[in-house]
Formats: C-alpha cells, sequence, structure tokens
C-alpha cells in the first residue's frame, strides 16, 4: 500500500520528479546552452514557446475561475498580471516577444502563431484542459515546474550570451524577471499543495499532476527537436527564413 | 478574395490536402510498409495507435451529441457501433486488441493506454476537443482523412505481411472490415459537406479542418519517430519489452 507522507516527504518526491523529468534534461536544452543550435532552430524555439507563453494566462485564469476563495485569488491573480503586464509594452508575453524579435523573427509571424508545430499546440491545450477540468489541487500541483526552473534559466542565458553572437542580454530580458517571480509563485504554491493534499490519493495526485506537467515540456521540446534538429518540419508549419 | 466554389471544387481542394498532407506520406509509413521496421517499433505503433482507435467512438459520440435531426444522428451511430461492436469480442477496438496481442504485446498494457507517447495523448484529445468546441461542419470534415485510409491500409497490410514474417492475416483483420466501413463512412461525409458548405468562409472552415486532423495523425507519426526509430523514448512512456 501506499504510505501517506508527511510534507517534508511529499515536497522531496515532488522535487525527485524533478530531478528526473524537468526538461533541463532534454537533450534539445544541451544543444541550445552549449552553443550547438542554428540560428533556425533558435527561432523555431523562439516562435513555438511564444504559444506556451501567451497561453499561461489562460490557463491561470482558467484556474482562477475555479477559486472560491477571494483570498486565494487575490494571490493566484498576479501570475497573470506579470504575463500580461500594466500595459501593451510590459509582461512576460511582452518579453517573449521582444525575444522573439530580437532573434530575427518577424513580430506578426510570431503573434498569430499559425505556422507553430501542431505539437505545440496540442501540448498546450492539454495543460489547460487539465486545469480546467481536474481537481484544484491538481491544477495548482501541475504549477510546480516552476520549482526547477531558476536552474535552467541561469544555464540558459549564460550559455545563450557565451555562444551566439547574435543573441544580446536584452534579447534575454524575459528571463530577468522570471526567476523572482517563479520563486514567489512556487513558494506558495508548494506550502499550498503540502497543506492540502493530505490524503494519499490526493498525494498521489499531486505527484502525477507533476509528472503530467514536465510531460507538457518534454513533449514541446521533442517535437522542436524532431522538426528542426533532425529536419522533419510537418505539412504547414515554419521551415525557416525565406523558406 | 478567396472565391465560392462549387462542390465538384470543393471535393477537389479537399482532395488535394489528403494529397499532401495525409500520414501516408509520412517517412514511418514508408518505413513501416517497406519491412524496415523492428518488431519493438510495430509495437510501440499498436501500442500508441490503440490510444487513437479506443478514442473514436468518444469522439462520434461528441459529435453525435451535437447533431439535432435524429435522421443525422441514426446514420452517425454507426460509427460507434462499427468501433464498440455488438459485444465484446466485435468491432473495431477489439479487433486493434487483437492486432496489438498478434504483435507481442501485453493486453492489459494495451488497455489501460498508461504507457503511451504524452503526445498521442495530446493529439488525440485534441481532436476530441476540435469535435466538442468547433461548428458541427468542421466536426464532420474533420472525418474527411477516411477519403484517404483504403490506399494506406492496403499498403500497410500488403507490405506488413510481406516484410515481417510475425505478422500473420488475422492479427491484421482490423484492416479487413476497416475499408467497406471508411468508404460508406467517407462517401456520406463529403456529400454532407459539400452540401452544408454553402459560404466562403463555410468551405474555408472545411478545408481548415481537413488540414487540422492531417495534422493530428501526422503528429502521432512523428512522435513514433522520434521516440522509436531515432530513440528519444520520453520519460515515462513504454520502452520495449524488458525494459
Amino acid at each position: 500500500m501506499t504510505p501517506l507522507m508527511n510534507p517534508q516527504e511529499l515536497e522531496a518526491a515532488l522535487r525527485q520528479i524533478g530531478a528526473t523529468r524537468y526538461h533541463n534534461l532534454h537533450p534539445l536544452h544541451r544543444l541550445m546552452h552549449e552553443g550547438r543550435c542554428t540560428k533556425t532552430q533558435l527561432q523555431a524555439w523562439a516562435l513555438n514557446r511564444y504559444y506556451y507563453q501567451a497561453m499561461i494566462p489562460v490557463k491561470d485564469s482558467t484556474i482562477l475561475s475555479r477559486i472560491e476563495d477571494a483570498a486565494l485569488r487575490r494571490i493566484w491573480r498576479q501570475r497573470i498580471i506579470d504575463h500580461d503586464g500594466e500595459h501593451e509594452a510590459d509582461g512576460g508575453i511582452y518579453r517573449w516577444i521582444k525575444l522573439a524579435e530580437g532573434l530575427g523573427l518577424d513580430r506578426e509571424l510570431v503573434v498569430q502563431a499559425r505556422a507553430i508545430l501542431p505539437t505545440t499546440r496540442y501540448a498546450v491545450e492539454a495543460y489547460i484542459h487539465f486545469c480546467a477540468t481536474k481537481t484544484l489541487l491538481e491544477a495548482i500541483a501541475s504549477s510546480l515546474t516552476e520549482l526547477f526552473s531558476s536552474n535552467i534559466i541561469g544555464e540558459r542565458v549564460s550559455g545563450m550570451l557565451a555562444n551566439y553572437d547574435f543573441v544580446t542580454r536584452e534579447t534575454l530580458a524575459y528571463f530577468t524577471a522570471r526567476p523572482v517571480q517563479a520563486q514567489r509563485d512556487s513558494d506558495f504554491a508548494i506550502e499550498w499543495v503540502k497543506e492540502h493534499a493530505r490524503t494519499v490519493e490526493q498525494q498521489q495526485a499531486v505527484l502525477r499532476a507533476l509528472e503530467f506537467k514536465c510531460d507538457v515540456l518534454w513533449a514541446q521540446s521533442d517535437a522542436l527537436m524532431h522538426a528542426y534538429v533532425e529536419g522533419h518540419v510537418p505539412p504547414g508549419a515554419w521551415r525557416g527564413e525565406g523558406a
């Protein structure tokens, strides 16, 4: 029988999932930060990842719509504010557009998101659908990949600045703002999850939710690698500059 | 401006999408029917494709629930009957389980569908979500990949029987029943679509729906190829016998 864990054990089990399934372990991440990607490959990453970034406030609005407690909603809404910003030239989505433009992509191509890989779209939609249909506990637990994001961001920024002469610190401004927000958000979320996952079934559901979310991120990297590193761009998707 | 098509032109435009985007053009299909897949690769295909097959009646039930006309429901329900069968040892899903077992897979592994690729799950869920949220016309149009299925089935059956000594005609019984059903279903669906897509907007939506569905099939083949041909099986997914 699966034992009930105390809060520390649950946190350790969650961190163990990150240590084995977070996408910092994906071969594409290594290629990127070691400078072994072409500009087109980095553009494809920025183009596809934009769709994920742009849908995060939709995902968080979905969660917000399921919270009946105003105090919890006041905390959760900050995530939406961080991504959408206070005005048009502010917020995480805006900074991701700047990142994509800094890599040489056309703004319209990026924000229309018509040329992304179908698998990117399916994975992001699966994440939103998960947050709309699972328990609130599972929806909140699925955000816990942020526990592991500061490491990948650190590697990515230093590696990309060192290895690609067309990447500037200004282009990567998105990543300057994120770690502080992600730490604040994940500090809150893990405490909330530890407090509310009180039965074996809830604890197991929380672990599966974090695995699910790791899969959502991993699948996006798999699709990028298959299309743009291994050279199998599916019909209808962006094929690179001038194609 | 996009012109209004007559029904024959609309059918030609739909068939052109099949000629350029249907998954008979995917490299994995060629590897499979030319005998260049390992048994593990064919097993991975059968295991993942089971989830798609098993969800088809869920997809068709979703469509059925959106039809207000009893006459159209009487026609559409036959798809569900074909897949679910008249009793436990009958129907398309049963025959797909037999196919997977014939390739040496454990029945429980297959029907639980826990070890499939996350991308298989996301693509299938995207298809169901599409049929639940788009117009009925688009949902019905997305079924039109069946117009192109008899060719791929013919190539697959003759190629697999000729090239793999562990594949028998009995194992492939699923494919014996399907072409007649698919022809009947797609004959009906294309006439219905041609009759009901009367505006430029409706016709364009119908074309986009068929492209969407081709993408759903293509993405599943991409994921299989990346994982089991190129050797990047994601965390948590089936890794082959004894792994």
